[in-house]
């Protein structure tokens, strides 16, 4: 059994993992903690938690919860894990990461849009959980930078569409929408009922901190600057987030080009579900589940590529993901948990 | 021309009524208060609003305000108007108030569920403000107490059928609920989006205190103390309420004699619509309306008789019916503005 | 490893029953069958199932049906399965039915309500399959009549409080909120999205099926009669079902002493949880869970006891509630695939 | 007053006609008609209508139609129209066409995406009814072919833009989301409350019909073939409809151009409200109004400007816009019973 606990359990990240691993068949979570909620149980906290975990949140101290954990997710809002995650690493507990803290290699680009980094080198040489694509690297990773929600549904689609050549770097566009649980569970005018209910409206147009994170990236995969236009947007609903993704094929290539490239990188990844020709993927089939689904369209009047991506949020795109990540660095099956 | 002003114009209430008065063909909406906004256009705090009405919220002072304005709309929250009104109607200005702060004869009530009453000789005379039931009494009224949203539902229901003797007093529950505009645009967990939709919760079961205004006015009706079991829940629905209420038909007395009641209350009201036999209220028939559908049904059984009533929580429930009052204190069509 | 197989997988019952299986830790879903989209594959009709079943929708064919089950779950309208399951039984296969054809012991009651029974002393002999009051008998089932959605959530609720005498068996009422899903996939302009999104309104009010269901487990825990006021209402919700039941305390009982008795009854069931003092249920808590919340209020002036039950009507009350029964009659875990 | 009617008065935007045009205070209604509901009155097909059209609906006469009506809207599936249409306008009554049948000048882009036109001429001679960019040709119309919902949505946001040369006509996408309703009161498994609550995706990917109609109308405003990536989805709210639109500044050309242009285009339109620099539309903000919603945003690093445009697709979008189109025919305020 995997020893694993939680800190910052009672976002809705946090109440996810929570649930999750109370019921992983490899995993015992032996503590969870809170500031805003030291002392309580987290089924007062969240009571659909009842009858599946009798944790009580604690406050965190190093020393006490590294003796009881092999590995530790930071469910934690940005800036806080840097402070952190250096210390749990020297105390040898490895650390899956829900924050943007460690998910840049290049530093500068979190600077610019986050804040001063505490913890630079860690960062850089911090693995970036996009299972999928980085599974070998997460396999020895000490910390890994768990993805963006919005980036994990672009870069599944694209990142093997770049690297083979099959579109073009230049004119991306994401049109993406997420249900309003990204937002989190703290108080705004924006995740008012009546305010979000019936609603629907593009929002930060002018640069969301998930766009630079997607363009290092696209550019790694790619070797070279890759700018894309993203316009995230809130659903009236709680769950889910599908990215609508516009780009144009290389010369000389077709949607069944796409289509097989995609097919042969995903064939054996268990989460990712290539949608056949003519069908779209759709949130109400990846809520409450860690599958991301990939659906090909496009316009033989001018080479327009559309590609849509849909993931639960708070799962592929959160905590699932970061239950995956823990999988495969513990050397289970990658699906223990998730299915 | 009625000139208008309303003091409090950014809560639901509020907008709503800057919507309809700004629309209204006989009134011309003078002033609009808000210390929150004070200096904001309201079509900034509303966007909805913008292209309707290009008034800027001001502080409230009493002096201006009642140069400009032959009525006041008070949308406040408790324990302000009752602070405000004497000074209003000193200078000459009639008053609807949204709040509880009139709505109470007996103001032992009001202040056992609120707070000490700073003006109870005012409470005491002023006039319930449900319009098809008082009608006569609002036209002269000075001061109006606008009905609370699910008292509006359960008295329009139940006070015809137990003055006529069609129902016992006793044993009456009333299962009630209310979307969540119902609760304002303050901030809370239980408005969150996340945590209303997908939810259904009866909340507030030791107690509402719209109870105490039921049963003052039910008792009233019938001449003696009526208790009214009352429990409200919360609909993942932006506006609405609906109201089902279970109670006895009186000694050979029959559904068919509920109805006739019924029928001859509200034969000429214009905003009670009595539904055929068999058929029942949604809230979706009465939403940005100012109606209040009504069905009966009953179980030949055990003489029980269900009443379902509906109206959105924000017009009947609130805004609505102070135009409603508004139109019946300045002589106007009562239908004027609200079609 | 059970093996098990669905007649009738393609409804929203079917499908939850394919994709619970399909991760059930001790049993192989071998076969299912569908008449509308036989030749399918499952996760053609639900793309949420592609990853989780490989399954093609068959005929049913007794013989063939029943090589490959040792336990069948008919998930079929009401009539078809009593002219299916004698033959499964004489073949030796175990049956949970999801419909209403075996749920009743006085057949009379089945006939007055659906239509002539063809196999009424096999529907005397099942076993009603509430899964926390008839656990003995459900272990030596050869055929269980899983509950109704609506019942489940009244019967955990009152049949404890009747049998110990905390409550009257007169005057008691049960103001039902179901989510759209309990009205099946078929199309009807009632489950239309633009009909039932934001609308709430109560239905079948001269009498639905499922009252007989819960006076025939009310009057046999009570040794008598017993009518319940049952009114149904459809909520703007995909999921969840909530009663709020109202009835009377029996003279010298308590609140307390309907706590106490439904501690003691329901301390070693894992499904039931029952809600501290001031605390009721809310459909989200029980959303995608096969647990039953159960919350209590009491009006000292008149003896009124409020008792408030809450399920996900696909789960414990239909498909979570069948694989309850499933594990009962193997021998298995309680909460085997339902965690 | 002019007389009013509605020919196919059942469907969503049918109700919407009766309720506006009831309310209207130039406008008399006088007869409506549906095949479906021939003999019932519109009340009890639409319950929300009680109280405000006691109108029974007829079967559909052209004679007795016309002797009742000055003015006609078809509110009918395409293809019914235009074989109903040249009969109307014979008898002397104007009309306003809610379907395709009219929106085409070039007949064999409708040919190619509906069927054969057989009153070819008429539709080239017809005026496109998009109030807004057509308003002195609306005037003299005798029929008026009411536009599409999305095209609505993009051609107030695109026309004056491409006209003026402050974009490029190359390479523009709009990824557009509708509410339900846009799908109109027939059943589907689509439209049921249970796939399309807390769902989202796009459909219609391989070509909806609205795109000729975007492209005819754009093409001429550029005065050469544009094409239109357009993929719709599916939003889950029942009202509104939002456009976010990609395209590219022309050379030299800035945000601030877009602001200008739109603004002076609309200037003394009082349906379309031009949002400030950083404001987004909302669907919130336009639901249950005639309103159009407009903001800009760009990216300097590549000259991309983003157009998001908002709608109620029943209002705007259908049955207001043809209010509209009503009011200006008729020398009526333009906002008259709009508001």
């Amino acid at each position: 059994m995997i020893k694993a606990g939680i800190i910052g359990a009672t976002g809705y990240t946090g109440a996810e993992l929570v649930r999750m691993l109370s019921a992983h068949p490899d995993v015992e979570l032996t503590v969870i903690t809170s500031r805003q909620y030291e002392g309580k149980k987290i089924s007062d906290v969240y009571p659909a938690l009842s009858g599946r975990s009798d944790l009580v949140c604690e406050a965190f101290d190093p020393k006490t919860f590294c003796e009881q954990v092999d590995i530790a997710f930071t469910a934690l809002p940005h800036k806080i894990p840097m402070g952190i995650v250096p210390d749990l690493l020297e105390r040898g507990v490895r650390v899956v990461d829900l924050s943007a803290d460690f998910r840049f290699r290049n530093v500068a680009d979190y600077e610019a849009w986050y804040q001063p980094h505490t913890a630079p080198e860690l960062s850089e040489n911090a693995v970036y959980g996009l299972c999928e694509l980085y599974h070998d690297e997460i396999q020895h990773a000490r910390v890994v930078g768990n993805p963006g929600c919005y980036p994990t549904t672009i870069l599944l689609a694209l990142v093997p569409l770049l690297k083979a050549g099959i579109i073009r770097a230049e004119g991306i566009v994401s049109d993406s929408k997420s249900g309003v649980s990204g937002a989190g569970r703290g108080l705004s005018l924006g995740s008012h009922f009546c305010e979000a209910n019936e609603s629907f409206k593009p929002y930060k147009v002018d640069g969301h901190r998930h766009r630079p994170e997607i363009e290092e990236v696209l550019s790694a995969a790619h070797g070279d600057g890759v700018e894309v236009t993203f316009i995230p947007h809130l659903l009236p609903a709680t769950r889910g987030m599908l990215s609508t993704i516009y780009c144009t094929l290389a010369e000389g290539k077709t949607e069944e080009d796409a289509r097989q490239v995609l097919e042969s990188t995903y064939a054996d990844r268990p989460f990712v579900r290539l949608r056949e020709k003519g069908m779209m993927p759709d949130i109400l089939h990846v809520q409450h589940t860690n599958f991301c689904d990939i659906g090909l369209s496009s316009d033989s009047r001018n080479g327009r590529l559309v590609v849509a991506s849909a993931i639960d949020n708070l799962l592929k795109g959160a905590s699932g993901q970061a239950i995956q990540n823990m999988n495969i660095m513990a050397g289970l099956d990658e699906k223990a948990g998730l299915l």
